[in-house]
């Protein structure tokens, strides 16, 4: 069997749920939310600090120039936010190597690219989007379709952003991913048994 | 069970071979070259014009200008190509409403949009697709190694722009597809089973 798993995926996909339950099937470790908190432990950020960096816009990660001139070094988010990337990468590693596991999100698929994952990205189509963030949503949260749908396309663009910047690769993009399945069709369960059954073959 | 299964694939990806075993193992019609031949038979062609037709460059297809003034109706080409088209398109509803199957390339998955088949995309890396296409080659073929993949990114190319120009849309997208895999991981076979199996409970 693959020792390592990496879930790639589409905001409101059930790509989360889809991991987690890969993970508990096949009886190994899973990693989402837990690389934030050891981030946050490692480097004493606030895990709201880590997570902002992690899912958001890396737009503020850019250099930026002024008179033709670059500040790099001078730009105190720019090495912030890149040792919050250094110690991800080295915490996704050592996760990796410690046992057999599911990874979601945060790049994992390019940062274990030598440990040779079973790469999968999960996408569906808006409707079927829009319903398991309504199923999923705080109680507190009353967005309209519009605003909804918005937010969405908000956390993609983001993703897609942040992906690129640090791998240099298009987020989703077929060539970088061994599997890739539309949860519009089907039920996550099913889609659960079919990639177990198929990992542990390899 | 959904009824019908449409197979894109990359050149040298195993696709047509993913195709034939996946309609054996469902027990279930089988159609890739049978299409060429009926529409052959229906439009008094050679099949070796049809194939050329449907697997090569459409740019033969475009309406060519002349001095600014376009000659669309007078080009014998143009109309050819779209009723080779028609034929196809309608061969490949009858066929698809006859009984469930799986269909190999010929847009399938965009001309049976409306009988919501179960759409696949098959790829791989250009290492297996070379080895794949040494196996396959008639004894006959020397290409060298680049030859080869010269062949190979050809083939897709045609492939990608008559996708193009008959659905609007991009060939290999994941979001005009359920499933799409990478065969340079795995064996065919297991391929075959997954697919078979969450294909049986759709």
């Amino acid at each position: 069997m693959k020792k390592v798993i990496t879930i790639g995926r589409e905001f409101g996909s059930g790509g989360r749920e889809l991991g987690r339950k890969l993970a508990e099937r096949l009886g190994i470790a899973y990693y989402d939310r837990e690389i934030i908190t050891a981030i946050a432990e490692k480097t004493a950020l606030s895990e709201e600090y880590v997570d902002r960096v992690l899912e958001r816009r890396p737009t503020q990660i850019y250099p930026f120039s002024h008179s033709g001139t670059f500040y790099l070094s001078f730009d105190p988010h720019f090495h912030l936010n890149n040792s919050i990337y250094a110690e991800q990468t080295s915490i996704i590693r050592s996760m990796a190597d410690r046992s057999p596991c599911v990874i979601v999100g945060r790049c994992a698929d390019y940062i274990l690219k030598d440990r040779d994952p079973f790469r999968v990205f999960v996408y569906s189509d808006m409707p079927h989007r829009l319903a398991r963030c309504r199923e999923n949503a705080p109680e507190n949260e009353n967005l309209t379709d519009k605003e909804l749908r918005q937010k969405i396309l908000a956390v993609d663009r983001d993703r897609r952003k942040y992906y690129r910047f640090f791998t240099g690769q298009n987020w989703g993009d077929r060539k970088d991913y061994d599997l890739s399945i539309n949860t519009a069709v089907g039920k996550i369960d099913d889609w659960v048994e079919l990639i177990s059954l198929f990992v542990e073959k390899l």
